[in-house]
C-alpha cells in the first residue's frame, strides 16, 4: 500500500535514501537452516548521529528491548542489528547474553563499543537464539555494508508480512532539502502500544537529540499507536529514528518553524508505515480508518476508536461486508466512553447508517457498498462536543486464525 | 455441558421446579414467520414473590432493559415475558413502545399490572420489533401456562444456542428442602459484566427482598461475570431470580448459616449455568479455565485472566490445540497487572510448561496432551502476593468468524 496521494516527493532509496547511512542483510537460517532467507539485517550510520527511539508498553519486554533502552542511555548509537524468526522474548539471562553477544560481535567487526549498538529481534517467543547460526555471519553482515541494496533490510526483517514495507521522502527545510527513509515490519500483534512492530527510520536531517526524542514520541502517537489490527501487544515493539545530519541544513535546537516541517514530514513517513502494517496484517482484507468525532473528551474519543476496532464481532461483520452498525453501537456502549445513545451517528464512507441511535433509513444497498470496499472508512459522530480521535484497524477472517492455531515448537527442538 | 459431579440433587423442571411457578413457550415468527419455532416464553410466579436482577453493564441498553429497570424500582414483579429474534436494542422511542405494549399484553391477560411484568429480548440490534406478529400470540401464551413443559422456556429464548440449558437442584435449609431452578441463554457477546446473555431462576426459598437483592448481585460476581467468549458486552444481558416462598422453609432476614447455604446454592448454579453458557459459545470447541493466583491484588488477578481469555492469538492457539505459553506470557505482559517477568509460572492442566518466566523444559508431548482436551485448566502463578481470580472462556475458531461474518438484514425488510 503506497500512498495514494503524497504531499512530498517520494524517493528511492530505503533506509540508506538519507546520506550517511548503509545497511545489508544476510540468511543465517534461523527459523529453518534448511530454508535460508534474508533473516539479519543491519544499518549503520557512518559518522555520529542522533539517535531516538519508543518501545513496548509490554511488560514483559524482550531482551533486545531492554538492552536497547540501556545502550541508548549511553548515548552515541551509530548501529542497528536485527533478526527475523526469533523474538528472543521469554528466554530468561540467556536471551539477555544472547542480545548481548549480537550488538559485541557487531560492534567489534565496526569499531565501535558494544553500547553503540542496538538490537531488534521478532518471531517467536520463549525460544532460545540460534546463536550458533547468527554469529558466524556477522562479518559478512558488516562487510556488505552499502547504500546499494536497501530493499534487502527491508525484507530481511519480515516475519508473517506478506511484503516489504519501506518509504522514503524528500523534505524541504528552510533553504536545503532533507530525506527520511524508513523501513517497518508488523503482521501480527498490532495494537495500540504498538505490536510486534519493528521500524527503522534514518534522516539526515541536522538537529539536536532533545527534540529528536520529544519528536519521535510525539509521531509514535499520531502513527503506530493509532493502528491496531488484535489488540495483541507484543514483547518486541520498536521505533528507531536515526538523524546523521548530513543534510547541511542549519542544526535544528529549538521548535519552530523549521522543526515543525521536520515533524510533520516524519509523522507522515510514520503513518504511512503504519498504513502499510495495517494493510498487510495477517490474512486482512480490509483496511477501515475509524474516525470517532463529537466526544466530550479526547480520551472518550479514544476509548471509542480503539474499542469498536477491537471488538470481534464488528470485525467479523467486516470481514463479511456486512454494514452491521448495530454491533458498532453495541461496541460503543461498552467502551466505558460517556456517551448518549439517542445523540450518536455512524457513517460508512458517508453514507448514514445510524441517527439518533437507530436506522437512519439509507438503502442498505448503499451502505453495503461503501463496507464492499477494500478500504473505507466508519466515522462515528458522538455529538457531545468537539473531541475526535483516528485509529486504523482491519477485519478478522477465518484464515486470521487458521494462520495462528499453530506456532509454538518445542524449545527443546528449536534451538 | 451438564455438572460432572454435584454437592447438590440435581431435579428436573427447570424454572418449574420451585413450588409456584408456571411456564409456557410458543412460536410467533419473530424472526421468520415461514420458519416458525418457539421464539416467546413466559415465566410467571402464581403467588406474590420478591425479585432481584442484574443487567447489562453496556451504555447502550435495549429498550426492555430499560423497561425492566424501572418496574423493578416499583416492586411487586410477577411474570417475566421473553422473546428471541430481536433484541429491541437501537430501536429508539418505537422500541420502548413495543417494550411497554409486551409488558402490557401481558399484564392484562393475567390480571396483573404492567409494572408487575418484566420483559426480555435477544437477537438482532437496530430492527424495530415485529409486533404485529408477537402481540396476537400474548393471549396463547398465558393461557397454556402449566408445570408440565418446563423445557419449551428454555428453548424459546435461544438464538444461536445449540442446545436449551437448564438446571434445577434441591438444597437443604434448615429442616427444610427449598428449590432453585434455572434456565439461561448465550452464545455470541459473551464478556465479563455479561453478554448477550438471558437468565431466569426461581426458587421456592423465602427470604427477604434486601437479602435476595444483595444475594444475587454477589453470586452474578462470582459466576455470569467470570465468563468471557469474544470480550463483547452485550446491550440486553438480564439475570432474573424470582422467590416465591412456597417452600415453607422460615423466611431468611439475615446473613447466616441458612442465608449462607441459600447463597452458595445460587452460585453454584449460576456457575453452571455460565459454564454452559461458555461451553455452548458460538463454535467453541474448547472450553478453558483459567485460574490466576500468587498477584499482588484482586483487581491484578482479574486483569490477567481476563487479558489472557481475551486475547486473539491465545485463543487461536487453543483452537489449534498449541500449548503456546509464549503468547500466555505476552497476554499477561500487557494486562497492565503488576507483574514480574522472572516471577511467573505457567501451568497447562498441572503441567507446568513456564518456570522464572521461561520455557520449563517439561516435554511438548505432555503440554500438547493437556491442551488437546475438550476442557482443560490454564494456571498463572505471579508468585508475587496471595490475590486469585478465575474466569472461564474458550477457544476462538474460523467457524466462529464465519458464523459472525453477516447478519443485519435490511431494516426496511425484517420487520
Amino acid at each position: 500500500m503506497q500512498p495514494k496521494s503524497s504531499p512530498y516527493s517520494l524517493i528511492e532509496g530505503g533506509v540508506c535514501a538519507a546520506a550517511g547511512f548503509l545497511a545489508n542483510a544476510v540468511s543465517c537460517g534461523i527459523k529453518d537452516p534448511a530454508k535460508p532467507r534474508l533473516d539479519l539485517a543491519l544499518i549503520f550510520s557512518s559518522g555520529p548521529c542522533e539517535t531516538a527511539a519508543a518501545f513496548t508498553t509490554n511488560k514483559v519486554k524482550a531482551a533486545p528491548v531492554r538492552l536497547c533502552q540501556a545502550h541508548l542511555r549511553r548515548g552515541d548509537v551509530r548501529a542497528v542489528i536485527v533478526n527475523s524468526g526469533n523474538a528472543n522474548a521469554c528466554t530468561g539471562p540467556v536471551g539477555m547474553q544472547d542480545a548481548k553477544h549480537m550488538a559485541d560481535l557487531t560492534a567489534r567487526q565496526l569499531g565501535l563499543r558494544p553500547s553503540q549498538v542496538l538490537v531488534g529481534s521478532t518471531g517467536i517467543i520463549g525460544v532460545p537464539m540460534p546463536m550458533a547460526r547468527i554469529a558466524p555471519k556477522i562479518p559478512d553482515l558488516v562487510k556488505g555494508l552499502s547504500r546499494d541494496n536497501p530493499d534487502d533490510a527491508s525484507r530481511a526483517i519480515m516475519t508473517s508480512d506478506t511484503r516489504p514495507k519501506s518509504i522514503a521522502i524528500e523534505v524541504p527545510i528552510g533553504n536545503h532539502t532533507i530525506r527520511i527513509g524508513g523501513i517497518a515490519k508488523g503482521a501480527g500483534m498490532i495494537s495500540p502500544s504498538m505490536g510486534t512492530m519493528l521500524c527503522y527510520i534514518t534522516t539526515d536531517c541536522a538537529l539536536s537529540a532533545p527534540l529528536l526524542k520529544s519528536c519521535v514520541s510525539d509521531c509514535v502517537q499520531n502513527s503506530f499507536n493509532r493502528i491496531t489490527i488484535d489488540g495483541d501487544t507484543s514483547t518486541n515493539d520498536t521505533v528507531v529514528v536515526m538523524a546523521s545530519g548530513c543534510a547541511g541544513n542549519r542544526r535544528i535546537t529549538s521548535t519552530g518553524q523549521q522543526y515543525e516541517s521536520f515533524r510533520a514530514a516524519l509523522e507522515w513517513l510514520m503513518l504511512q508505515l503504519a498504513r502499510m502494517i495495517v494493510a498487510d496484517g495477517e490474512r486482512v482484507t480490509k483496511f477501515v480508518e475509524i474516525q470517532v468525532k463529537g466526544a466530550a473528551t479526547h480520551m472518550d474519543a479514544r476509548k471509542v476508536a480503539e474499542t469498536v476496532a477491537n471488538s470481534l464481532l464488528v470485525k467479523c461483520s467486516w470481514n463479511g461486508g456486512d454494514p452491521n452498525w448495530g454491533r458498532v453501537m453495541h461496541a460503543i456502549g461498552y467502551s466505558r466512553a460517556r456517551i448518549q445513545e439517542e445523540l450518536i451517528e455512524i457513517y460508512f464512507d458517508g453514507h448514514i447508517a445510524t441517527r439518533n441511535g437507530i436506522a437512519a433509513g439509507t438503502p442498505i444497498e448503499l451502505l453495503r457498498s461503501a463496507v464492499a470496499k477494500p478500504e473505507f472508512c466508519v466515522t462515528i459522530d458522538l455529538n457531545l462536543g468537539e473531541a475526535s480521535y483516528t485509529v486504523y484497524t482491519s477485519d478478522l477472517s477465518q484464515e486470521y486464525v487458521d494462520f495462528n492455531r499453530t506456532e509454538y515448537a518445542a524449545p527443546t527442538k528449536a534451538s
